[in-house]
């Protein structure tokens, strides 16, 4: 069991306030703001931010300051990973709703950056199971795989947080357009507040991943930044 | 001077090409179709994807595979990251001509997200001007410094391409929606391939920005992950 470096504690705690911003704003726009309702489009939001991209944060995070053993973050990881995909899936569902057949939404920039984020994710979910989970792979084999996992599932994570942001921008501009939704309102200043709170919940869990403790005194992974053969830590 | 490793420099080959397809799309949207013509327009995409992001890329990427002295590579990153602030403030620029005064159009989350994206280039660039060419700190803090400006260099390029993606989707939606462009038309498909493209090149640039070589024999920088305490290569 490691110890937690207060840098890092403090990173964890700040990528929750962030999300907390995150999650209220997405509630806030979706329950209490006139252009949504209750319906598959309402849906679509709250599964996509809290369900897929903030319980995501928190899986990603999980290896940052739970306590126990490797085993016991792996499956806490494994299951809050899966949380997020089923979200996501069911996600997708909410726009099979719509009137002209199941892939008539289809169409768009977003719909095909989420379903190449949703796929990878998918991906990352099955190959991370059969490799760390069900241990069918030889130690090697899972050494090699660790790093690439990480790389893969930040960019994933960093492309799904892209896909959330241009999907805000083509609803509001729908609806500044086709509904005039006034521009400085308090809808799309809610949306825009939403969006920059994405921005950033993103860039502190990424740091969080990557940001290694000052002294490590623990066996955890950890990502170490060597200048001229001389390794050094990211914090130092 | 350092060799050069095959899969570094495939990774690179595999940016240029996809920065190709991203200027090549990017450029038949703004000249060819019907919907942007040549006005302010258009130079906003062009000066955007290829003046900074495409532009800023390369500079990324010119430590990867440059032969010559640190100095050299120093020199042609700072002047290539140079010409992508001043298209990016130029692009900025061409939002300034429309109706309604300098500021009216700054009310998009796509504008806020381009404005914290150009802000945080711009400080990263004198940050970096001051520290690694003007040599105005001491060795220890340019070596603390470096870790953090390439991870919030690749962050705002990220940011950067995110930005550009909710642009694609500002504009497109506009057009389906106003001007009843068709939601599976020639523009429409240009406009998402570019974005994919955006999305893929954003990929390979940031792996190969961090991937260390294989056998690393010269003196460059590199990430190297470390699991356990036993340092191992992201490509071992």
């Amino acid at each position: 069991m490691g110890s937690v470096d207060p840098s890092r504690l403090s990173l964890v705690l700040f990528a929750r306030l962030s999300g907390l911003v995150v999650a209220v704003s997405v509630l806030y726009w979706a329950l209490f703001l006139p252009n949504l309702g209750l319906s598959y489009s309402t849906l679509h939001p709250l599964l996509m931010v809290i369900g897929f991209i903030l319980v995501s944060g928190e899986a990603i995070l999980i290896h940052r300051w739970l306590p126990g053993s490797r085993k016991t973050k792996k499956a806490v990881h494994l299951w809050l990973q899966g949380m997020a995909l089923a979200s996501a899936v069911f996600g997708i569902w909410t726009k099979f709703h719509y009137q002209r057949g199941v892939f008539a939404n289809f169409y768009s920039l977003h719909s095909w950056m989420g379903l190449l984020s949703v796929s990878l994710f998918a991906a990352q979910w099955v190959t991370g199971f059969m490799s760390f989970w069900h241990r069918g792979e030889v130690r090697t084999t899972r050494t090699t795989f660790l790093p690439w996992h990480v790389f893969l599932g930040l960019y994933t994570y960093g492309l799904a947080i892209a896909t959330a942001e241009t999907g805000l921008l083509e609803k509001l501009t729908f609806l500044q357009t086709k509904r005039n939704v006034p521009r400085r309102g308090s809808e799309s200043m809610t949306v825009n507040g939403l969006g920059l709170g994405l921005a950033l919940l993103g860039c502190i869990v990424i740091t969080a991943a990557i940001l290694p403790k000052y002294q490590s005194h623990s066996r955890d992974e950890k990502l170490v930044y060597s200048s001229q053969d001389r390794p050094k830590c990211l914090s130092s």
